[in-house]
């Protein structure tokens, strides 16, 4: 397998973007070939430093760089010889099976939607982001805020993409999927929840076992939480900003430290055709490794085969 | 001034409400006449035990208690003999100034929006809570669910009520707003967020200063937050869960003590024609004394006549 990986992307890049190669070639007896996008020029003495063995990586010269502010469309269109313009075209062309990036998240958003574009069936890819429980336990929340504003029928289709990654990736057999809502029984909830929570319902592709309310978010009740990327981008910026406020106050738990996003690697595109993979900004060696290991076990467990299969493709 | 007080609502009833009213008198030299709604044969005893003098209050008997968990409109119907519509009932007639009750929310909201109304021209009569920000001051947030389904014109009229709330009863001075939006700049959000930001903009009741995100909302960016009450409620119940998780794994700070919510007492229905004050189920007697204080406050300040004036009543 090939797994494309801009070197260009995040605030520490190239070098911890380098780290994390090293990181997981130490643990890998028969990787991924990694096809490395950058400036060559760069990365050639980081690879050196890191004693990377050239036979290990391919790397794809990649003159240019998309600014982690630049406007997305805009640059895309204008940087073609960018490293995610570059790692795109390699994906969408069948060169390389998963793509990778901690760079300009609005960018990685257009590339997967416009040039990779969702699964035939899926209305609307969305993103989403892993949840430590307080006893534990890891859970799957989505949108988090790719589709600010949803349809119903969006909701019920991020519960199964949901499960399935819940299932391939995060080995959760079964999982059981909530909705995110406001008061415990079926009826309750805004006009959104209400109607998504009666699809949920009669959806004999996933476990629904009902409203999780926002005291119910860091514990274990369910293993996927769907909503609107609205309410779940506040909830996600919210769970980060614990993380943030107990470090500065030096609150040290290990609780608190699984608010720790990075630990997390990256979030995937979940509904597009092929492995999209988006980095925070501030990913370092460590996130980079797992952002690669992520992409080797959803091509390894063929996870858009299963989702095409989820939505009749074939 | 005549606050009433529902000795019947709530977990403690009406024990812990006697211990209220015996802390509110403790340090009160000139207090508010309290009028003790409920059955009186259990109150006596109570009364007597905690040395509260027969003159210093007015107990109201009320044979009926609604329960917790009784269908709100129709509690509200057939027992009109329960300490919450006696309550509304001399509320509404101008017998009492004010009036407070920890029972059930479901008939509370009910009185207030039907028996009390809202203020001629208030869309949508709204519940805030106060949020704890990092550096030691406090925010308020509104709407927490009381409004599940928000229109534009809505948030505009919870800035106004929030900030009057907030400048009055707080004592914050010409109190900063935000709107609970995902991303920094105008124009971003959902349609419902993009559109309020325009009315908050235009808005010369308030001193608006933009978008808050959820990273921010336990920071110090803002006094008044507004958002629909799905958002609004799902941020409440995710903060009161910290608190929550924080207690049993015995993390210990102040920071996370300020997250126990019944530190604030209860919550008034803002935009409603009189003082109307729910207090959590769970209060004890230092949440109804500080109920009594807020209720106090409000009618002090005639926040009740500043609200009528800005929505052009006099």
């Amino acid at each position: 397998m090939n797994i494309g990986l801009d070197m260009m992307g995040g605030d520490f890049a190239p070098r911890e973007a380098v780290q994390g190669v090293r990181l997981y070639l130490n643990e890998n007896s028969s990787p991924a070939v990694l096809f490395l996008i950058g400036d060559q020029h760069q990365l050639q003495p980081l690879l050196q430093e890191f004693d990377i063995p050239p036979a290990a990586v391919q790397i794809i010269h990649a003159p240019q760089v998309i600014g982690m502010h630049e406007h997305p469309t805009k640059a895309l269109k204008e940087k073609k010889d960018s490293s995610i313009s570059i790692g795109f075209h390699l994906l969408s062309s069948g060169k390389m099976d998963a793509f990778i990036s901690a760079g300009n998240t609005g960018a990685m958003m257009v590339g997967a939607l416009y040039s990779i574009k969702a699964i035939e069936g899926v209305q609307r890819p969305t993103i989403g982001t892993l949840i430590p429980k307080e006893n534990g336990t890891t859970g799957l929340l989505l949108d988090v805020g790719l589709n600010a504003d949803c349809k119903p029928e969006n909701l019920n289709q991020f519960a199964v993409l949901g499960s399935l990654y819940a299932n391939h990736i995060l080995g959760i057999e079964n999982p059981r999927v909530g909705l995110i809502n406001i008061g415990e029984e079926e009826g309750k909830g805004n006009l959104l929840a209400q109607a998504a929570y009666t699809l949920l319902k009669n959806n004999n592709q996933i476990r629904f076992i009902g409203n999780v309310e926002g005291r119910d978010i860091l514990l274990d009740k369910t293993d996927v939480m769907v909503c609107e990327g609205f309410t779940g981008n506040i909830i996600l910026k919210l769970a980060e900003s614990i993380y943030e406020i107990t470090h500065q106050k030096k609150i040290h738990h290990d609780y608190f430290e699984r608010f720790n996003f990075e630990n997390y690697g990256g979030t995937p595109v979940l509904g597009v055709a092929k492995p999209v993979i988006i980095g925070h900004g501030i990913s370092h060696g460590k996130a980079f490794q797992n952002m690669i290991r992520l992409a080797a076990k959803m091509i390894d467990t063929d996870l858009l085969g299963k989702m095409k299969a989820s939505f009749g493709n074939n």
